[in-house]
């Protein structure tokens, strides 16, 4: 066995300690290669992955040199994810040393649950995750022009993406602890004498005091910390009717977001009730629990009613965030975007494709940040929605006066385009009648209603966002719930009311026109408000401190907070949470 | 300031880290006492504590030496937990040099949550009550004859402890985070690529996953890790119907002792819902969230029709364990008891005092274990529960065919005695008419049916067990529901049925037989089957690998079972789990 002093160096190693990384050595054998000898053949099968341990070698496709790995790179490591053939060529240059692990070794320890096994796994995913994301952001960003080739290679990327990461996603939920949230004391429970306090008989204490006063449950229990992601599965990503409890991995995942982001405890519920008022009556009942509700994946017309409903029935936040989240980022996205193309938002006409959920409640959210309602057009998949139509729902709310009866009508001529509908519906044509600098949110995912560079090339003036990582100015929810959330528990808001919604949606545009670098060492990226980048990035940690104070000031200026905080205590205190919690 | 490394030795700091005793010595400052000066004196005002750095300190009551304080030792820790006067003398033994801590500076710096202020906090709160149950265990253990005044001693320790325990219990619950539990992500989600697998786009593949086969929620989500512990609040403790919200801080504590105890995921969920039906259609609803179910605290008559209903509907392991939590620990003394006193099951006589949730069901259970159904008689507040009462409800199924009518009348010549009812109902000229070596479960809480040393006065040949951790044979849920629900969940059980009961009682009474010696160091005591220990202590080991492996492999003869483990790995994994993970 190697001396695992020899893997320090190793990139996907670092999160491992001693003896963990003792075991990654114990799994390999050396395998040794002199200068120019093949390492790795395309078209080989493939039955392991390697850490190069001395060395260097090239990785090349069809002759042409892609990437030079040294001492600590891992290769061959798409071994992992699905069984395939090697895509790459890769040679020894000078001596190399490989410590060489067989796949179907190493992953039946991953199957069986071993977590050095599994923590090396995770890091593998996250490294190869990385890498493709990576490359593929490159190639998009080099595809301004027409280049057939570099289409062509994109186009496949984007396919070996997709399938890494569908078999890694399904890898990454199973093993070690199924699923992706734990429950965890926070409090010293490891002796009776702890229990006598935590449990019988010491915590009768904090029952009577709250049943004298329930104010008290934000003292003396989690509830002020607590934030409920209900679903009933009627509207999972872009799934549809999956049901509540297939929803569940998404609901984890928005736990684990609330707690990554802002350090609020978040628990999934799925509710396998449809109906608005079986599912109202099972949220009102359970709502003691909570200080919060985040309401998810929920279908239109239905959410619109069940959202009403919780609001007016219960004491504590409740916030749809297909809706309002996509409604806040958005917003904050056009108000930047207008700064850039010199004009205000009172002016601006404003058209929708997609009058759904986060269609509708962007829509409203437009109006309330200053876009004059008659300068506003909803359209659905039926064309416009105008007066008369008759849709009798929620839409008559937003019925245009207008003789326009389909997109391409209605879209000459304005300045802003949100599209939260389907691929493909922003026809080039349609763009060329926009205003001079159009805004175009084209926010489906993952395909937006037009592709990115081809809006670019229709128009240069363009300033775009879609719901897509790998373009800029992504529209991504995590830039608001996470720090809305936290505002409103932290002042103990009885809602989130509009004040708030539209506060935050200023804080999070401010945040982008400040210059600010990200990244570390050689990779400093200096961003500044540009059209390519109007929203901050989700892992800026300006976004807690700025997003979450201002929204419980709003919120106590508004009267709905229950405590009113010191301001400036408290943006001290979610600075240092952004920097000592929260491990982003 | 003195140097953090002279606390090195200090017991309440062990878990403090090195910046965190920093803090600390900085909080103090330093006293030094002539051999013979008085360093605290009886009745004086309670301002600070002291951490003894060098030299030895005696603690003493009206002249009469306490304890000997050596260096490393806390002194006048009370003055954290109530404002009070000091109740013991301390007088230097040669040179002593103390650290003195302001009671007021340091409560500050918890009420402001500092950390270290909170980690120290809890530290001296464990030790404190640690202590305290120490001595008065000690001092109940002494009292077997009349000692009058060890008898009042007992008394006002008693006291001091309570007012302890209620000061400290609310602090606990509110100092740090408030509450007592979190939620914390399980798998690497720190980077853009780990979010890519657990949230969009690579969620959807578990979720589609578990469209196709709703089982698959068992390897994608925590589901199978997860229980809910659901209340209605209606019968909190001791407490009656104090509500949903304010039993709160008991649900959190039974998740912590989950978590503690077995590692199972809980996560406790108020329900705002009286009402049989309403309460079982919020259960059912939110069903598709957990792996398992724990009802907690529900009122009798309610609480038998609410788990019937829940667990005709759904199809995982419903629990309240009010009834068979209660059951299995009583069931599992019994069967000890009954080996020491040289008698079969079949042939005994039993009587209960109360026929409440845990009476009707330490009843049903009994016969479940080999009682005869005519062998057993309830009482209530109303007396014998007999056919013809005309009860009308769930006891209708217990009325025996008996002319007694009184709990005196009835009790005469039987072996085992169990009160789940009110202090004191079991006068000692009842317990002398019971059959010899008579088993007296007096379970009522926090005062039993009968004080322990009185009954032991009253019979020397009784075997007794009560519902207090300071008398022998403590009956306490925590042996068996964290482990009744590991094994459950861990072959993915529809239910916990009779035989699975029967199985934990079984496994529990024969760890209780097997010898062990408990403690450390000095302190170990070798724990054998004897009239003061038929059960189980709560923090033995082999509880965990024991109880769940038996329950597992009873739902798997049972068919009850969604999965076969292999028992052999299964005992292995859980023996890991015991020694590795368990922070008890």
């Amino acid at each position: 066995m190697i001396d695992p002093k020899s893997l320090d160096g190793c990139e996907a190693l670092t999160d491992l300690d001693e003896r963990e990384r003792a075991l990654v050595a114990s799994l390999g054998t050396v395998a040794r290669f002199d200068d120019g000898e093949r390492i790795i053949r395309a078209g080989a099968e493939a039955e392991s992955f390697f850490i190069v341990l001395r060395g260097q070698a090239v990785v090349s496709k069809d002759g042409r040199r892609v990437a030079v790995s040294d001492a600590g790179s891992i290769l061959g490591e798409m071994s992992l994810f699905y069984d395939d053939v090697r895509a790459y060529d890769v040679d020894a240059v000078g001596k190399v040393e490989l410590l060489e692990i067989r796949t179907s070794d190493f992953s039946s320890r991953v199957l069986r649950h071993e977590p050095p096994a599994v923590k090396l796994m995770q890091a593998l995913g996250r490294l190869t995750v990385g890498r493709l994301q990576a490359q593929e952001t490159d190639l998009a960003r080099r595809l301004a022009g027409e280049d057939r080739d570099l289409a062509d290679r994109l186009a496949s990327f984007g396919a070996v993406r997709k399938r890494m990461i569908a078999s890694w996603a399904l890898r990454y939920h199973a093993i070690g602890r199924p699923g992706k949230i734990a429950v965890q004391p926070t409090k010293a429970s490891g002796t009776a004498a702890d229990l006598a306090v935590a449990y019988s008989p010491g915590v009768a204490e904090p029952c009577l005091a709250i049943r004298d006063d329930p104010g008290r449950a934000y003292e003396y229990t989690s509830k002020g910390q607590l934030v409920g992601v209900i679903t009933n599965g009627t509207a999972v990503l872009g799934l549809g009717d999956i049901g509540a409890l297939a929803g569940k991995p998404v609901m984890e995942g928005k736990a684990v977001l609330f707690k990554r982001f802002a350090d609020v405890d978040a628990i999934d519920i799925e509710v396998d009730r449809k109906g608005v008022a079986e599912f109202v009556e099972v949220v009102a009942a359970i709502a003691p629990t909570f200080g919060g509700i985040n309401l998810e994946d929920i279908r239109a017309p239905e959410c619109f009613e069940i959202e009403r409903e919780c609001c007016r029935r219960l004491d504590i936040p409740v916030f749809h965030d297909d809706q309002h989240g996509t409604a806040i980022i958005a917003g904050a996205g056009v108000l930047n975007a207008l700064r850039i193309a010199g004009k205000s938002i009172e002016d601006i006409r404003v058209v929708f494709s997609g009058a759904g959920a986060a269609g509708f409640a962007t829509a409203k959210h437009l109006l309330a940040l200053g876009v004059r309602r008659d300068h506003l057009t909803m359209t659905d998949v039926a064309g416009v929605v105008f007066q008369g139509r008759g849709d009798g729902n929620y839409l008559d709310e937003m019925a245009a006066d207008t003789d326009a009866r389909t997109l391409a009508d209605a879209i000459a001529g304005v300045d802003v385009f949100v599209g939260v509908s389907a691929a493909g519906v922003l026809k080039p044509e349609m763009l060329e009648t926009m205003a001079a600098d159009p805004i175009v949110f084209a926010l489906a995912n993952p395909t937006p209603e037009i592709d990115y560079s081809l809006a670019l090339r229709t128009r240069d003036d363009v300033i775009m966002a879609t719901g897509r990582s790998d373009y800029p100015n992504q529209v991504n929810n995590v830039i608001a719930f996470p720090y809305v959330f936290r505002g409103a528990l932290d002042c103990r808001a009885r809602e989130i009311d509009q004040a708030m919604k539209v506060a935050a949606t200023h804080a999070i545009a401010e945040i982008a026109r400040e210059p600010v670098d990200v990244g570390s060492g050689s990779t400093v990226e200096r961003l500044e408000l540009s059209r390519s980048y109007i929203i901050p990035r989700p892992f800026d940690r300006r976004l807690l401190p700025r997003v979450a104070s201002t929204v419980a000031k709003a919120a106590m200026d508004g009267g709905v907070a229950r405590v009113e905080l010191d301001l400036e205590e408290y943006v001290e205190r979610l600075e240092r949470m952004a920097l000592d919690h929260l491990s982003l």
